[in-house]
This record gives C-alpha cells, structure tokens and sequence, in this order.
C-alpha cells in the first residue's frame, strides 16, 4: 500500500480568500489527507438550529479541486456557548465535586442523555449533508476522547448511568453486587442499586471494587457514545470511520471504542509527552529533550496498529514546538522526518501534521504548524517534502506480523491504578519497560487486545501486570507454542477485585507456582538479583514446585518457570528485565540484538528500518546512522 | 500478671460453618483475646430497627466455647448507608468546605446531634444484649477515633455547637471572648457569639486564638461522643471499656477521653508508620524499612500506659505488610516476636493481632493477618506461636515507676500546630527527639499527662514545648525534687494563646530567664553550639541571671539553669541534646549508658529487656544480639 | 530635603493610659509620622451607623501634641463581621469557586457595590471628621491592596462588572469581541456580552486573550475602588494621600493606580521576601537569609519612586523577626539602618518601622516591633534612634535621574502568567534578573512606567519581556537618544494577545529582526553563548539582516542589533546577561564597575552611597565595609 501524508486544516480561521492557495500548496507539499471540521461547530450553528453549512461546502470544494482528499471530523467536542444554556448540568464533575466549565473544550459529560442527543443530533446533521460527498473520504468521531481527564465524571448523571450500568451486571441482585465486592466490611452494604453513589469523597479511600467498576462504567460510556455517531454516520456513507486517540490516555478501552471503528488514529506529540507523561528519569528528558522517548511512539503505534485490527494512522503528529508541555523546546532536526518514517515503519497509512499553518490566537498560538503564522515555511515543511519524496521514490512498506507480541488490557491499567499497592507503580509503565526492554533487543513486536485467544505465529507473548486474567486466556495462553512470560501480579484478582482465594493467585494451568506474599517497596531499596539487576519497588514472594529460574541474592525466588510458561513475582530494573527476556527469547528460539543507547530497528515484511533517536551519531551494525538518521534494508 | 495475646475477627466475613475452626486454631495458637463486632453495623441492623443479633451470639458463642475471651466493639465507626438517609447532614466537613461522604468509614461528624443519638441507640441495643454476656469480658468504644483526620470538621453541627462552647467558656460574655482573643486587631471583634464562625476559609491565617479554641472544642466533642457510648455500657455490663487510639493521632486529648475508660489501647503498625508519620529522614526510613522506627512505638507504649493510667493494650498489632502506606514492605523475621515482646516489656497486659485472616475483598485486601486469605498459617503465625510459648514458660513481667518523665500535653501540640512559627515544627516531633535521645541513652520513660503536680519518685522531667504552662504545674515542677528541663517555647502563651507580657515567657518561678526574642531559621542554617551540636530550625535569644549552661559558638546563651530547673531556648539537633539531657542527667544522678544503633533496652521492676531494631546483628555489652533480637535479663 | 522616620501604631490595642508615654517615647526616638486607624473599623464603629470617634480624638491628640504627625487610614481592609450580614456576598471568590471568609483581613470583593459603597461612606466620615485636623498630615487608603491574592475574584458581582467592562471596551460589539480573541477556535464564540463566563472552571486552559482581560478588568476595578476613596479624601482634606503597596504585589497595574495619589508607599520586609517571593536559589537564601536580596528592595523602591512620580516612603519597614515567612530569622545586626538608609539613598522620604510595638495576641504576635510586647526596647529601637542621630548629623539626600533605565509593565506580567510558555518562567523574575546585572555592574536605575514616552537624559534603556509595545512606544525609543535592549518576547503580542503576523514579533523601527520561531528549555539543558554565558529556559529563533553582536556556540543569532537597538531572543543566564549588558553599555558610554557579591551602590545628586549586604566584612574600592555596612562619600 502507497504511504501517505495529510495534515489537519482550519479553514474557519482564515480568510476564504486564501483557502484556494493553501491548498495549492499542500498538494504541493506532497500532501493527501486533509482532515477539518471538528471544531467548528459554532460556525455550523452559531444558533440552535440556525445551521451554517455554505462556508464547509465551499472548503471542502476548495481542498478537493486540489484532489485533496478530506477527513471530516464531528464538531462534538467543542459544543458551543448556547449549549450550556440548553443544557445547564451537561458538565462533567471533577472528583471534588466541581462541575467543568465552558470555556475550552471536551465540556460535558458522556453519560447527560441531553448532550448525547445534542451529538447525534449533529452528527446526522453533518453525515446528511456530506455523507455523499466525493471528497469526504473519511469520518473522524469528536476528538481525542478522554484528553484533559474528560472521561471520568462525578455528576448526577453519571451516579444514575452508573446505577442502571450496575444493576445490568448483577441482574437486578444488589445482594450480588455486595457479595462481589466484599460490601459487609466496614457495613458498606448497599439495599438497593439507588443507593450506591460515586466513589469520590468518601472520608478515606473508597472499596477498590467499587472504584474498578466505576472506572469500568466511565469507559464504556465513551464506547457508547462513540457507537451513536458511527452508527449514525454509517447511515450515510460507506468512507470508512476514525477516532484520534490521544498519548497516553488509558481511560478508557481503546480496543472496545475501536471494534465500530474502520481506522485507529492516534495524535503524536514526542516532544510533549516526553515532557509530561513518558515517565522518564531527568537524565533521559534531557538526552532526548528534542527528539522524544525512543520507545513511546513506537509503543502507540504498536498499539493503534491492534486497536484498528491493521489499519491505523497518525492523525496529528507534532511538526514544531508545541505549547502545552512544561517546556517546550523546538525538534532536532530530521525529527519530524524520523517520527514519519517511523510510523510507516510500523505500518501507518497516513501520517497527518498538526496542524498547517500555526494560529495567531487562542490556547493554541505557541503550537506550530507547517507554516509559522505568516505563511511562511516552518522547518517541518522541508521535512514533510523530503519524506513525500522519498515515499515517491520507494518501494512501499508492508508491514508482517511480529515474533513476539505484548497483551495489553485497559482494565489492568484500571486495576492498577485503582490498588497501585507501592506509590507510583503503574500497569502502563510496567508494559513500557517490558516494551523498552524488548527494543533494547532489537525486537519487532505487536501488541494483542486481551480478547485475543489465537497466539499461532508467535513465538514469544509477555502477559504482565494483567490483573484479572480471564479463565479462558489462561487456557489460550497455554496451549499456545508460544514462551509466555507472566507476571509480576498477573491474575491477581477475580473479575470484581477480589484475591481469588482457591488457588491463591496466579493459578496458571501447567506452572505451579502460588504468590504467598505480597509487598511494595522504597525506590531506594532494590532487592539484588543473583546475577545481576534488582527487583524495585514490588516483589512477591513465590511458593510452587516449578523451577526458580530467578532469585534474589539471598535465595528468594523471583522467577518459576515450567513448560513454556515462566511466572515473575518481581518488577525487574532493567537490567533484570533484559536477562529475563533473554532467559525466555533463548527457550523461545527468537535472535535478539543489543541496539545501541537511543537507535531502533523493525523490521517489515520486505525490509528492516534503523532509528537513531539520540543526538549523536551512532556506529551500528549497519553502518553510522547520523543525529535523527532512518535507514532502511531490504531483506 | 500474666500478659496475653489475642487477635481482631470479623466473623461476618466468613461462613458460619468456619468460625468453630477458627476459634479452635486460636485457642491453638495460645491467642486469650478476639475483638469482634466493630464495624458489623450493617449485619447487625441491615435496615433501620431490625436488629439482627442471632449471628453475633452464634460467634461469640463459638469463641467462647473454646474459652475465648470477647472484646466487644461499638460498630459507631461505620454507620450503614440508610442513616446517611436519616441524617443526610451526618458528615464531617473539610476545611474547604466539602462534606465527606459514604463508601469508606468515620463517615459522621462528632458533632451532629442526629447521629450522637443513633451511636447511643446502637450502644444501648448492644449493651443490653451483651452486657451479662460471660464471654464479653471487654469493651472497645468505636474504632480508632481521629483516624483518617477525622476529628476536625467544618459542618453547620460543628458551628453550632462551637458557638455553645464557647459561650460556656466565656459565661456568656462575648467581650470576654473579643479581649482574650485580641479581636480588636484586625476588626474582628464578634457582637454575640452567634457571630462566630469556624476558623477556615479565611483570605489569610486566622487568629491563632480562634484556631486553637476550635482545637480544643473539636477535641471536647470527641470526649463527649465516647462518654455517652461509655455511661451507657457501664449501666449493663461491669466489663472494662477501652478504645483503640491510632499512632500519632494528637487531634484529641487522650488523656481526657481516657479519664472514661478502664483500659487504653493502641493500634500498632511500625511499618506503616515509619513510611506515613514518623517524620524520619530518608537514610532511616531505608535503614528501617523493615523493623520500623526503633522509639516510636516505644512513645506510644509509655503514652498509652498514662493515658490508660497503668492498664493499656496493644489492640492491632502489625503482623506483616499492610495495605496504606506509600510502601509496604514486609517485617524482617522475628519483628513481630520483637515488637510483642517491647509492648509487655513495656507494661503491656495484651497484645492482639490485626487481623486473624486476611480479607480478599474490600480496602484492606492486601493488609496481612495471621493467616493467608486461603487460611493457611501466614509468617506471622508462628511468631506468636513463639511469643505465646515463651510467655508461657518466663517469669511475668512486672512494669515499674522509670526515673525520667516526660510531659507530654495534647493542648501543646494543637498550640505548635496553630503556630508552628518555622515550617515543619511539631510538638510531636520534639517530644519524640527527647524521646529518642533518652532512649539512645539507655533509659526508661515514663509519660505524664499535663495534670499531674506530683512527680515523687522520678529525677529528671522533661517538659519541652509546653506552650501554655499553667501556674500550678510551674509550681509543683519547682517544688518537685527532679531535674527538670523545659524549652523551646516552654510557657510560651497564656490559656488563650496570648504572650504573656509581664513578665515575658517563661515566667518560671526559681530561674531567672526571659525569652528576648525568638526567630525561626531555614532547616540549612544550623547554629552551632560550643562543644558541639547546633540549634535547628528554632532559636530564642535569651535574658537572665541564671547559669548559662549551653551557648552557641558566639557566645550567645542557648540553655540556662538555676537551682534544679534548667531552661532551653533551641531546637538542638540530636547531638546537642544528647549533650544537654547529659549535662541534666548528671545532676540529676541519672546513670546513661549509650545505646549502639537500633538497640534499645528497657528496665522493668524484675528484669532488664534488650531488643535489636537494626537488620544487622549487634554487640552490646549483653552480648552479640541477632537482628529482630529480644533478651531478658533478670535484675 | 529632610529625610524623616516614622513608626506605626494601634493605639486601639493598649490601655488609653499608655497613650502619651508611647507618644513621648516616639519623639525622643526621633520618629516624625505615625501612621494609625488602618485596621480600626470594629471600634469606630462596632454596630452599623454607631460612631465612636472619640478615642480616635484622643490618640491623634495625644500624638500631635507630641509634635508627631499622623498618616491616617481608611479602616476598608477590615471591614467588621456585622459587614459580612449587610452584604453576605461581599466575599471574593476563589479560582474553585469558593467564597473567601470572614475571620482575617481583606475580605471583601472589589466589584461588589454594596461594599464599595460602604467604603465611600466610612472614608467619608472619617474625611469629614479629620480632614482639617491640624495633626492628620497625610492620608492612606486601605492597606496592602492585593496582599493575600485578594484582586482576582470569581464572584458573581465580578462577572457581572467584567461583562460590563468588556461591553466597553468592544463598543458593544460582540463580533469584534470574538474576532480579537480569536473564539472561533475550539467554537468559544459569544453571542452577547451577556455569556462571557469568568475564565475558571474551564476543562483545560481557557483562551489567553480571555485571562488578560480578566486580568487588566481585575487591575481596573482596584484602580476604580481606590480612586473612590481618593475623591472623598480631596475633598474634605489637602493632605497628601497615599497607599502602602506590598512587595512583589504586581495583579493590579500600580502606575494607574499611583496616578490618583500624591505620594507611593510600600512595605519592605527583606526577610520574609526571600524566604516567599524573591525566587533566590537555596544558596543564595541561605547566604542572605539574614539580609535579604540585595536587589530586591532596591528595585521596588526604584519602581515606588516612579509611581509616585519622584514622592515615595516606606510605610512599613521589617524590625526584626516577622511571623508570616516559612522561616523568620531575626535580622544581621545593623541590617535595619542599612535598609533605612538604603532607602534614602534611593530618595524616600520618609521610612516608618512596623510596628511601634510587638502585639502580644492574634495573628501578628511573632511579628517584632521597635518595642517588645512588654515595652522594653527590641534591638531594632537603636537602630532607628541611629539612624534619626545620623539624619541631624549629615546633609540632606538629594536624588537625581540615573543614567539607566527599565521599563516596568504590569501588562507585561500578567501576559506572562498568562502564558509563561515554560515553567516558571515569569516577567518580574526577568525584570529582577535585568536589575540585578545593572546592579552588579555598580548602576543607579531609573524605573519608568510603560507609558513613558520622553527618555531624554538616559543613556540606556532596559525593555525585556514587555510583550505587547504600543507602536508610540516603539516609535520613541527608536527616537530616542540611548541606547534600548529588548528582548526576549518584547513585542511579541498584539494588545489583545495575539500574535501579530505581518510582520512577525518584534517589528521593531529601524531594526530587522523577526522571530520565526520560539522554544522554552528545561532548567537542565542550557544554550552555551559564544563567548560565555548561556540562554536558559527560554529561546528564540532570529531572522533578519541586522548585525548578530551575541550567538550560541552553534552560530543560531542570540541577539542582533542596528543603530541605538539591540533586540535579543533568549533568557540570559547572569553571565550571558553581564556580557550582554556590558556590550550595550559600551555602546552607550556608560561606565560600568563590577561589585563585589554583596556589595551595592548608589549616586545620588551630591554623594554615592555604598551598601554591604552580605555577612563578612568585603574590601571595596571606597575600603573595607563591614557586614551591614553604609558609607556615603559626598561628590
Ligand atoms: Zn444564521
Ligand atoms: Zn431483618
Ligand atoms: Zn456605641
């Protein structure tokens, strides 16, 4: 498949006297894709029902003589002034109690029935009107769902949502419900589900189960209302549909929100993130102050990779200095080049830059564009034509599946967070050191939404940290001809948060090893492993008849292992990760290579694609890659 | 008397069929004591009036058929959900203005009158059933009163009944109130007390005399709330009553509230507190991660025995990881044995477990108890085994009066609070320094409530920080033949938090010294002392005839002394008071013998006990003691 | 003219009685201005429409007739409880939406009319009352507006005011409102005036344009309070009117302010400044902790002579230890004459201590006084009385115009806080940062306020950081004679916050130079300067064809110059900003001479004073100057 690029455009920003020009210039560029619309509404409908749709059906005219093609987002994330008027308590409700205000953007709450008819409403509106469009040749839903903690809403009408959501999954039985939550400690128990309220505000911290199906509730809101304007946009036009997720933010199931969806696209930022949600050490922001974590994007594009079942892009990639981040320095360049090859590398489609032309005004004027404000080229221009270019002038990537893949399960991340047991410990941050760990090898990896149940193909699966592993998984897992590395805390509780108690965790079919104690420790007492590296922060202390295949300098055991199947009770350092993996990528048959600090290499189908995201050059088995060097090899 | 052992249950967490076998395996295990009952409300009155008690007279029938004796806990800790319908305005409120509501537990506020009603009809209900009831043999009043801040609250009850208070306080006279308080300033005179409002929510500080009367109410309202528990049990049952006060929890006077029960006891968790409230550096929050600070439970032992005016317990004693600190490491072996062991050596009657099996649901699914969730015998388990067995077959242990006291005062520390004057400074925090430097030098403590005028029998009385020192005390003090150490800030203010003015502070009769002036300094400007140490954080300059005993390198004088009373104006690091409490000592005739690291000893009126707090082995000149060590030495 | 010294006094907080000895102790110290009544409301009148003036008769009798001069305040920050029932929501309310209460000072709402109304009538009476009486020699208005955060209110009387003011400031036309903010972006259009919202409570941050507008509104209403007052006071009164600002107070625009008033006043607390506002490293708070910043209260007297247009005082001068800091270290002896004097140097008038003496109750009973609270003198008192010794002894100061000037824009920090782009990045810390290299470099400056448009007689003049530069200001640098360094972000808005696009930021007259891009830096990766020095924090990325006179070591242009005008784009570090200082000066024909750390100086018309500030005697060029030292040599 021909790779392409696109970036997102404003046409309501600008005088129409000059959107003919921008888009000559973007097909000039080498540009494909041009998404707008989803912030507009207020110019759609500056009055309720006073809808405004001339301005659209002219930029869409003028991007698509340029045989530009449009991506057309709903404007439900940016719901309009008069709004909040119609619908005074459609704010979401911060933990404290506090209803969010207008005045920015993603101002309501999933779960106000008003504000869901309000974005259907529109949404028929909008995919009447252009769901036959011949330049619409995609949809995007609202806008980076859950960005600014948008997901979880302590309102109103999130307890009654919340209430019908629970009475759903006991069937009606409260006594059910309080059963599986352990209710009679601290005389917690409900009488009905009118009674059970949200779980903020409570004198000390509330039941974990209550918190777990409360976080489990706010997601599926999200995957509820996306449904309602894909099933509405569907109604209307057959160009396939997308959502924008945003870095990071684990709110919600990604997975669930994605099976309505055709396309996952996701908005990189490197240099923000790096800043402000990577969870890097000092020493690291600072190496890679200018070109971003080495592991993050990829780890995202791993990830929207499963979430669009294939076919995902990167919708908003960052092209300058963005203004957001704490600090917010400019990309070394060859970045933005890097970055885009980088995602095809991991098989984008279409990599999109946010946004064309950097504004003047509003919460957005320090974020740059392809062009500064005054339409002058930004650094990122050359760039993006160097990589148009060169996506001209070679063969197109085609991605294949990996040796080795990584489960990743929202609820987990849920789990975590809800009981992270030692302070600062986080699902995702173990699934990012596991994923670290497996670059450093030089490793091509996918990751698999925890529904999968067919491993065939792979000949290594990493399954930590997954606290609720489902019966059937366990069974998949086993059966599989894979090595599959648990652990630490995977299947440590049943589906409603509870220590299952008959076995004690991880009760894994073929690997007889039980957690008999649990404990978290300070960041300044590592416990050393024999032969090297440490457990941090968390470790377990194991019981089973299966062999140690790891353990402390005392003689604890940190690892069993039996058949193909090993069980680690420890969060590993580095150093103690990279020797498990070898211990398990050695049992599994896989080749692993040192990559040198900051490079990365993925391989393809047809190719093997080098990184170097560190500022230096790099002497590689390949050759010297410079500062922000790509290279690629056919096979 | 013979010390004992015991354990908390919650029979209502666990099938009926099980609590024959449970009871049996304490019995087993040498356990005399099982608290039960105290957060059962819901079980107990599932909906309002319907009292269900069959289940609690089958368990306390089956821990009393194995001779099990019965601690009976009031379930006032955690009122069930439908009283937040009776009472929707039950709540404690924050400083901010926020009611803190349902889901965890001491969801009420102290002083709602609804509520106070309901803790009296649920005691009265109890007290009747249980009251002749053999195997009740104790009592436990609510749980853990102030945990989870919990006494301070900011509700329209609480103002009420401030106002009430305070026109008590006052006869009725608001231009009492207005002069005492110094109202003048700032225009804050009050026309009727009806004007007063609380102390939060103000643009900057409030006037430190408001503050710390609402202190002193909130403190009152707790004492009320337990005695109204306590004169009703008294009318049914001759068994002793106590409360299980939670480790630095100062926000009541426990003194006073002790003044109602037969028995003081103490929830222990030298894990958790080391992590959350200690206040240890880094380096000894490392160096003790897994034995706990090596003097601050010995503080509270000695504390508990004042309150409990010679009879206290350890109610819940830590017997691994548990659940609420930042990090929860588990104990190094033999920490429990050991920390059992200093609770007797330290008077102790009983030391109870917390909890006998561990929960798999609910807040507390990763607190350890004597057995795992899946009923097998958890580390701990044999630790009390031992300490049962040895208890057995050792000599009673006999406590007796110690030479050295120190005054510990609750209205102090809600002084210090109120005014800390340098950011960081506690009250709790200097008595737990001249704690640890008594302790460094061998001795053996006791702690006298701010009541006490009759100090026969001790040599030396340390009376640091006592802000307000009444007349009486400062007479009986004098009178007293005793080396007796005041300062810092000893005798600071007068009864309603004014410096008194003629003449200055500390106004002692028999030494003549006069607090000139007082600064607060940066934790980075130690003021060193001549012959070693430095005044931290808080220094007086000072004026007088008296003996200038201390000085800093500059001459300028830091403690004083005339006759047998000495007077501190600083904050001396750990070496200066080490010095200073030597130079006192000596004259006092006291004997120190200088601990090693992490040793510590305790003489009672039979024998002498040594424990090993540190993770090494030790050399003492009792010989080499094991890490967790405990030795007994007959006198 | 004769330099005078006061104190200040609260003859409401002691017995009548003591009344004209303190009056008589006064005078024999040397004191000339005594300021009283500021926070005496609750006793003028106790009860709404009860008057009592006649103590107030008595205390200002009892002063004259010592020959004392009385500065008399408006009691209107502290307005009685019986305020809080006429006008319940008179409160300012937080940024989360929280009233702020009554129980200290300050609490009232600038756009709440019925409490400026009863600040109009309390200033009346008061006005009628004194204004001719012979003893009352000047006036102050309030006290410390903007202390406590208490200019930014979210109150509904705000929003309400705030709506009008925007109505006035677009001509009622809402378009052109939307058009200037840019509020198509993210759909944040208004229909009316009528739905502007305050910009709080928003999901993520509201548009920049929105916040300075609040902020400039915010500024307004204070201006519009004052002058209220100010009116009130000419009317009845030809004494001067002052207000005493308080350090680092910049959310109000105190040139408009100061515009209303004869003469500027502020409080100068060394001490408690670097411990909570100087932004000084650890080290540099430690070396000073007993001093002060040696620039600090430099630079705000120099800014309080220009908001009094050449009149300015010290109302409140630290004599000791405050109570409010984190930490309150009594000051380096001599250090009080040498901020009395410093002051002088800096052609103040007068300067008064805080307070005459120490209050034994609420909440300013640590502050110290010229007297302790049992009236004795504190050390402070010889000070002083050297100080009025000195002043008889020596010839008058006479203040002329510095070489040097900086312009200081209250806009230009709010813009900043608005958008600081990076993390701590904030206008008056470069503003400091600038004096503070002027001063190292041994200049006496000029602050001038932002609508300066003659510079004549300067030789060099400072204009960083001022993001929005009236094109006449621009013009009349450009014309001017000196030489002008701008930079980095001078220029960089429109004056609705907005980037200007043709051309881009700076557009300065005469010089070519445009940044075409802009970054923020973490702390840790500085940008080495050719030559030494480097950019921190903040970069920006230079075009244009004037001469680069400062690039980094990789060649990027740092600063550029033509003609008189230097524009530079990055945050100097101190030595990047002494090199670049010492290139313009040079230009300029200003002679600089580097200070010894510590040391400061001063030309007056007819001396030049010099200042030691640190703790260790320093050998100067005029001789050795001991800790605290002051030296005048006459010209
Ligand atoms: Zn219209
Ligand atoms: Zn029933
Ligand atoms: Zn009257």
């Amino acid at each position: 498949m021909k790779r392409t690029l696109g970036t997102c455009y404003y046409p309501e920003h600008w005088p129409e006297e000059i959107w003919a020009e921008d888009a000559a210039r973007m097909k000039a560029a080498g540009l494909t894709w041009i998404r707008i619309g989803e912030f507009s509404w207020s110019k759609l409908e500056p009055t309720p029902g006073d809808l405004h749709w001339d301005w659209l059906d002219r930029a869409i005219e003028a991007l698509g003589a340029q045989g530009l093609r449009v991506v057309l987002g709903t404007p439900t994330a940016t719901p309009p002034r008069w709004m909040a008027e119609r619908h005074p308590d459609m704010f979401a409700v911060t933990a404290e109690g506090q209803p969010r205000g207008f005045g920015s953007r993603r101002h309501y709450c999933f779960s106000h029935k008003g504000y869901f008819a309000e974005s259907q409403r529109i949404t028929r509106l909008m995919a009447e009107r252009y769901g036959a469009n011949p330049h619409v040749a995609a949809w995007q839903t609202d806008n980076e769902y859950g960005c600014h903690d948008t997901v979880i809403s302590y309102s109103d009408a999130a307890q009654t949502a919340f209430r019908a959501w629970l009475a759903e999954q006991f069937d009606g039985e409260i006594d059910a419900l309080n059963e599986a939550w352990g209710n009679m400690f601290w005389s917690m128990e409900y009488r009905s589900f009118d009674e059970i309220g949200l779980p903020n505000l409570t004198v000390t911290e509330p039941n974990p189960a209550h918190v777990l199906a409360f976080r489990r509730f706010s997601s599926d809101q999200v995957v509820a209302f996306n449904r309602a304007q894909v099933e509405i946009i569907k109604a209307h036009s057959t160009a396939p549909i997308s959502h924008n997720y945003m870095g990071r933010i684990t709110d919600f199931d990604h997975f669930k929100l994605g099976e309505d969806l055709e396309i996952a696209t996701w908005d990189s930022y490197p240099l923000g993130f790096l800043e402000d949600r990577v969870g890097a050490s000092p020493e690291e922001q600072r190496a890679y102050a200018r070109q971003g974590d080495p592991d993050f994007q990829a780890l995202h594009h791993d990830l929207y990779r499963a979430v669009g079942r294939g076919r995902w892009w990167v919708m908003e990639q960052q092209p300058g200095p963005v203004n957001w981040a704490p600090y917010n320095p400019a990309p070394l360049p060859g970045m933005v080049r890097l970055w885009t090859w980088e995602a095809f590398a991991h098989g984008a489609e279409a990599v999109c830059y946010f946004r064309w032309r950097q504004a003047p005004f509003a919460q957005e004027q320090m974020h740059a564009g392809l062009l500064r404000p005054d339409s002058q080229d930004a650094p990122a221009m050359q760039e993006a034509m160097d990589v148009a270019a060169e996506l001209g002038a070679a063969a197109d990537v085609q991605p294949a599946q990996a040796p080795v893949a990584i489960l990743f399960d929202y609820d987990a991340d849920w789990a975590w967070s809800t009981q992270p047991h030692g302070a600062g410990l986080s699902y995702f941050q173990l699934i990012l050191e596991h994923y670290k760990a497996l670059r450093r090898a030089g490793q091509t990896i996918d990751i698999l939404p925890p529904e999968t149940r067919d491993f065939t193909g792979y000949k290594m699966i990493l399954a930590p940290g997954m606290m609720h592993l489902p019966e059937p998984l366990k069974e998949a897992l086993a059966r599989s001809e894979a090595e599959v590395l648990y652990g630490p805390r995977s299947g440590a509780r049943d589906g409603h948060f509870s220590i299952p108690t008959s076995p004690l965790p991880p009760a894994l079919p073929g690997l007889d090893v039980t957690v008999a104690r649990v404990e978290s420790l300070r960041p300044d007492m590592p416990i050393a492993l024999k032969g090297g590296g440490a457990a941090r922060g968390y470790l377990e202390e194991l019981e089973g008849t299966a062999e140690v295949v790891f353990e402390t300098s005392e003689g604890a055991a940190v690892a069993l292992r039996a058949g193909r199947q090993t069980y680690c009770g420890g969060w590993l350092d580095a150093e103690g990760l990279d020797r498990l993996i070898a211990t398990v990528a050695q049992a599994a048959g896989l080749e692993l290579r040192q990559m040198p600090e900051g490079v990365r290499t993925r391989r393809t189908a047809t190719e093997v694609f080098w990184f170097n995201h560190s500022a230096e050059p790099v002497e590689t088995e390949v050759g010297l890659l410079p500062p922000a060097g790509v290279k690629r090899i056919a096979l």
